[in-house]
């Protein structure tokens, strides 16, 4: 294996802003007229540099996009966690996330409707980004049911990774921003009741 | 109370057949060339009828649709009820039902996909017919419950409502068509997951 040695200069501070500045201008940008409309030509125009320049910091639009996603979906992940944090039981963790988790995508599309579009498009398109996010939900799962099965609140006979992707397919509906908006009505009593239906499904 | 009398002369068996030839003209129609592209003057040149005359027997192209859309989901409840018939158990009931319902949505949505749009503005705009298909099926599900308490497959603790509202949310992304298409590929083993999550949450 080799290691690969980049030929150009190594990026310093200096790039690493510009990377922020575009991504704060395209947040902006996107936020208003939306991701699908706009083009990288748009953005450039809008910052101020020439299209080539943003192409030597970013691929593509989706890689922007991908970046803003992240850090969306990073500020959710957190949100989750200090919702959970303090939850007595792995049954109150696993009612908080669902609770968070709705809560966290219904504000996105009701108070930042533009970048809901931008989630809507990761998800419909699993970019990485929302995969990633998918992925690190699962495993969270995984992990409270793992504490609720070593406390003795759950059952132990079900395999692990099936009771965990069951329950992550029970709640992807409320999660994943293109169904949310079919779900937006009911998500917050449907996130109640599903909820007490996932934790009769682990009850020993 | 009055009984309301029809000051029109009583609709025959002719008027019925023209309600007939409208609605098969209309399948065949929306089939074509999709429902929300076809106006009620597209219909009319198509089958050789006035539009005037089209509306002496409907009120408008959504109440043709709602015929078509309730003729469907009765197909579809036809398939789910011989699919339950003479299943052993409560349980391997629940198991039958939502397996014919995603097939049956996904074989509207791979050979009927004209149609299947029908379907899925029915339940984006909550049609008459589509709600109805919902209550049937809430109904079907508590019924199947209740009957799996009485023979002591089923816990009793939970509200009857409760569980029966629970498990229907459970299998609405794979049923409600506007969600179906966002679930298609993995529909199938989801049924399969989510029964055995569901009849876990069910066991006494």
């Amino acid at each position: 294996m080799t290691k690969h040695i980049n030929t150009t200069p190594a990026r310093g501070p200096a790039d690493h802003s510009v990377r922020d500045q575009v991504v704060d201008a395209a947040t902006e940008h996107f936020g208003h007229f939306g991701y699908e409309k706009t083009t990288v030509s748009d953005l450039a125009k809008a910052i101020g540099f020439s299209k080539a320049y943003i192409y030597k910091f970013f691929d593509s639009k989706q890689a922007i996009g991908e970046v803003i996603c992240s850090n969306r979906l990073a500020m959710i992940m957190e949100i989750v966690h200090a919702a959970i944090a303090d939850a007595p039981t792995a049954a109150e963790k696993l009612r908080r996330l669902f609770k968070a988790l709705t809560e966290a995508g219904s504000d996105l599309f009701f108070h930042d409707r533009k970048l809901y579009d931008i989630a809507a498009v990761a998800a419909r398109d699993s970019w990485p980004s929302a995969a990633a996010h998918e992925e690190r939900l699962r495993q969270l799962i995984e992990q409270i049911i793992l504490e609720g099965r070593q406390n003795g609140e759950f059952e132990r006979k079900t395999p692990l990774d099936e009771a965990a992707h069951a329950i992550y397919l029970v709640m992807r509906p409320y999660i994943n921003p293109v169904q949310l908006q079919y779900n937006l009505e009911t998500a917050s009593s449907a996130a109640v009741l599903l909820s007490s239906l996932i934790l009769r499904s682990l009850s020993p």
